[in-house]
């Protein structure tokens, strides 16, 4: 690889730009971003990567392409490099969403150039590239997306990039992504957006000073609920089918434990607060996270 | 104060029992506690406190009785310490609902008898007396309980040991602070459980390997959802009926989430997005928690 141009430098973006810098991955690492107050923290962090000023000029010098904007940004970037791109161009992108991305991109993208889409399960509730680290994504799962028209060298590829950004490199196609990603990441998000709004609504109508009270489990949900706006609009309008889906099993299955509650029913409730715990050990388990109490901190 | 009784030794109980010990505040410190398993560890924890197999034993000796049992308990013990209390006994439990348990107490506990009822805000998805920290309660909030009946001399020894605990205390009445934690605390956990049960089952539907992805967002939910099973039941046995009410809002929200989604109403969705994340500043700025990223841990 020689250069790479990343388009969009926030957490995820600058993130790569330590990293790529780091194990030394390409001759030039390029950064194009349209925001100004993110273009000065970028100057000031001294990111190792030259900044473009017209995306095409990076488009143009570069053999790997990474879109690391919201979703959202896709359509108006293809038209505006598509006369820049040729099918040697490796081009990827980190959204956490893929069948929509799919359309936009077969739709938007010149005839005979390739996208290989990735989806880094990395983030954080905090948002620019001030945030950005070099082990951003280190063990952490990485999905690639393959289906039909997937180019296999590209593929293989990404699946060693990832690996040197760190990540744990999983292959799937967009449907199966999709659905997967609704219930473990989108549903979860939203959850905790309507769990922050409810409180708000409740402190409002009551006037109580719920906040100062939060350790008892709100603020878990408040550090998720913290994360970044357009990025999570966009996931849950790209996968909108699946999410809808996943509100409704969500909405069914509180109805029931509210059924449950009413009616004192002990056994059911016993039951299914004794399930849910096993799930806690199979993460550890799987070392998706370290068996130490923290939610209490 | 000379001696303590700690009624049940538990993760918050044997906390209680290093802390006490730690700052001198008692002559003795006795534990009662049923379970085989529990007793067994505390022998071999060597807690600093002395076990004693008849509850009323420690009553006779106490000054200060605590119970650190589920609520469901209560009414048990209490009918069977009864005949061995006097006006004298500073009472009081740290059970995380307070009408309910008012009601038992003021039907089962005998006449002229006082109870001071404390919500240490403290606790952690782990249970067992193994877990116990004598720095459990630091800079937590304490609820004390004032009603009608309270003793204000009782309340008054109860915010001097909750402080010398290490707590923040804070005076209200039980109508206040069920409506408070229904949203703050017993709200998030039925949420979490909730969660985790959909999870599951769309795991069981589709046979997707689920919890292996779950680092972006369904697994800081099941750290709560690990939480002990016989106290939440109890908490939301206890507190139905804000907890069903909370519940009501909570679902209303979430529909009106489902219809922006399905409609992809982007003002309506971005303001509630950005609305909820300003409830993260000001937990910050209350030092409700730490202003470090950590979900994508």
């Amino acid at each position: 690889m020689k250069n790479v141009l990343i388009i969009g430098c926030g957490l995820l973006g600058s993130s790569l730009v330590k990293r790529i810098a780091k194990k030394k991955l390409a001759k030039k690492i390029f950064i194009f971003e349209k925001s100004k107050k993110n273009i000065t923290k970028i100057r000031r962090l001294k990111l190792p990567g030259i900044l473009v000023k017209r995306i095409n000029d990076g488009v143009l010098k570069s053999q790997l392409i990474i879109f690391c904007t919201p979703m959202s940004e896709y359509k108006k970037i293809i038209l505006k490099i598509n006369k820049d791109l040729n099918s040697q161009h490796i081009i990827t992108d980190i959204g956490s969403a893929k069948l929509k991305s799919r359309e936009v991109i077969k739709k938007n993208l010149k005839k005979n150039i390739f996208w290989t889409s990735s989806h880094p399960i990395s983030g954080s509730e905090v948002s620019g590239p001030e945030h950005g680290k070099q082990d951003m994504f280190e063990n952490k799962w990485c999905i690639l997306i393959k289906d039909k028209s997937t180019n296999l060298k590209h593929l293989k590829f990404l699946n060693y990039f990832w690996k040197k950004m760190g990540s744990k490199v999983a292959v799937m196609h967009s449907e199966k992504h999709d659905k997967i990603f609704s219930i473990t990441s989108h549903l979860p998000h939203l959850i905790a957006y309507n769990l922050v709004k409810s409180a708000q609504e409740f402190e409002k109508k009551q006037k109580y000073d719920l906040i100062k009270y939060s350790a008892g489990g709100l603020r878990d949900f408040t550090r998720i609920a913290a994360s970044n706006e357009i990025m999570w609009r966009d996931i849950f309008f790209n996968n909108k089918k699946n999410v809808l889906k996943a509100i409704n099993i969500f909405i069914k299955n509180l109805n029931a434990f509210k059924k449950d509650i009413n009616s004192k029913n002990n056994n059911s409730i016993l039951k299914k607060l004794i399930q849910t715990k096993k799930v806690r050990s199979k993460i550890i388990k799987l070392k998706q996270d370290v068996n130490k109490p923290d939610f209490g901190r």
